[in-house]
């Protein structure tokens, strides 16, 4: 077991009464043993107790013997998982990770009257949110490589190119820079698709004048990184450099608040106030951004109703956009952490404009 | 709703004393309303009350409305998804999905001191396990596509290649012939490597004597196909083809014992003995197959512990091996749809012993 982590676990464990807990996302798993598994339909559990006891319950499938920073309970399809985990869990209450498959919570209740499970996930996920030096390290290093593959698409981009295209070529070029794959599906948008945040990379081909929209990420030593920027087929119009401006504007002022102590609400606040006072306040239609870390997608949101504050370690995206249905939109991100300075970038790639010129 | 298999759904309610139950897997979401969404961290609910009434919960963020086959109630992020889900929930017993993540269970658990949860995936996982008409003729489809696709990957087989490279061949056919996507991660073992079960796929340089598994798979309308042959590269040993002929032997023995009524597990004792008798029974390792559909692994197993009856509509896979460590490998799988006369093989593709000759 990871000691550091463990010991932030039990701390976080002690704040919410909890003697025992269960934590079961991979991801979650990986962080406090080191051992990746993708359990599927199988059950995987690493059971916590306030004393420092932590054990690891996994198929035998997935060959963790030796390869896993915990004591390991095995198991095989003929045997029952539950009846085992329960030779360790004590009486009393039982925080279960968020995301364990029901049937295991419903079963470990059937076969345990004297266990009361309630919801005991944020000692993991709070710590998780808090990355320490050897994560920051590999966060940045994952922001790197994402600057690389970006630029690589980018230069990829060309008459006859379809969005589909130049996912591949983003793709390709994450791979080459060591990636072990994309953390998201690659999302390249053309013109008026980029006025859709949840748009699908399809087949639509370039035209000129269309915006460009490449947000995209990659998965390295496990770590995600998540980035975007805007690029212009052709010379932008006058109202689309206008756009961009503004949303780099946003982009900046967003990093700028980021301090430890600062409500997340109030960096929300600070790049959205910049898109609202130039007008376009209607089209900034989602949060300024969103944790990230072993997964893509984590706790916190820099949004108007997350009110807890920045801390340091904290890493998180700052992606505002503006979004014109049927013609364009522009979104700028980056991934920021939260130093005692105030804030480190993780990509280094500027916000310049971007221009690609037709043969 | 799909009012055939909501009625199926319902019997099999009856039939477990369940008089509401929860659905969430996505697959069985999609099985009963046509709408396939992938929730993330946000509920999906479908709620089942035995008098047939059904409606469905879920984020406004998924745009459902107008494109599902079910009553909707849509929420967003500010609001609490089960406060919105328990306007509808009875008092007593409620069967709860296998695979809707704990953090609902347990804050339905919490808000309803009235409800008592209980495991309730197998009204829809019984209903699912045999498939109707048009879910055969999607599955048949399918499986003709994986014939044409894994033809093409065979054919691209030559010196250099690396098993990543084949396994690029067979995804880009499978695109061509019109997939959404490979339904499991195609995976193609050279040499040794087949001789490991679970190998991923990796950047192993094809050699003059190997054995060559291409076990791979394609979604297509939502339903997935799975099929393995094995080729071999230059002339083979007359080991290699005496194993070949025993692998092929047991699938065709697998398949000659399906037919209604007959213990899933003496399907596999089929498939089996013609490998024991032959004096390699140690060398195959794992069951003879698995139920597919929606999901690359349903119920039933065709395995030693499986003692289900093999009913019409059942569709699985008959996938004998022989794996003999450090030197080569062999698996032949194909996929089977339980029918009145006994069997139909959804592949087409025959067993012939295929030798991809060295210039």
């Amino acid at each position: 077991m990871k000691q550091n982590r463990l010991e932030r676990v039990i701390r976080g464990m002690e704040a919410m009464g909890l003697e025992q807990i269960i934590v079961s996302a991979p991801a979650s798993v990986f962080y406090l043993t080191g051992a990746w598994v993708r359990p599927g339909e199988r059950m995987l559990a690493l059971y916590i107790h306030k004393s420092g006891e932590a054990r690891l319950f996994a198929n035998r499938l997935f060959a963790l013997s030796g390869n896993v920073d915990a004591p390991l309970s095995e198991f095989d399809d003929t045997e029952d998982p539950i009846a085992l985990l329960n030779q360790f869990v004590r009486p009393g209450k039982l925080g279960i990770d968020k995301s364990w498959p029901s049937q295991f919570t419903l079963r470990l209740m059937e076969a345990r009257a004297d266990v009361r499970c309630v919801l005991g996930s944020s000692p993991v996920d709070d710590a998780r949110m808090l990355k320490d030096a050897e994560e920051i390290a590999l966060m940045r290093e994952s922001s790197l490589k994402n600057d690389a593959s970006i630029l690589e698409a980018i230069a990829s981009i060309r008459e006859g190119m379809r969005e589909s295209d130049v996912a591949a070529a983003y793709n390709r070029a994450a791979a080459q820079n060591g990636a072990s794959g994309p953390s998201f599906p690659t999302l390249i948008c053309f013109g008026a698709n980029c006025a859709e945040p949840h748009h699908t990379t399809d087949d639509t081909l370039i035209k000129r004048g269309d915006s460009v929209i490449l947000d995209v990420g990659l998965a390295w030593q496990k770590y995600a990184s998540d980035m975007t920027r805007t690029v212009f087929y052709g010379e932008p119009t006058d109202e689309q450099k206008r756009v961009f401006d503004l949303v780099c504007k946003a982009n900046a002022a967003g990093i700028a608040a980021v301090r430890p102590g600062v409500p997340l609400c109030e960096i929300d606040r600070a790049a959205r106030k910049v898109i609202e006072d130039a007008g376009y306040g209607d089209y900034f239609i989602h949060r300024t951004g969103h944790g990230i870390g072993l997964e893509g997608h984590e706790p916190p949101d820099v949004s108007a109703t997350d009110t807890r504050l920045a801390q340091l370690g904290m890493v998180f995206s700052i992606e505002p956009g503006v979004y014109l249905p049927g013609r364009f939109g522009v979104r700028e991100e980056d991934l920021v952490c939260v130093t005692e300075d105030g804030v480190e970038v993780l990509n280094r790639l500027s916000h310049e404009l971007r221009v690609i010129p037709i043969e």
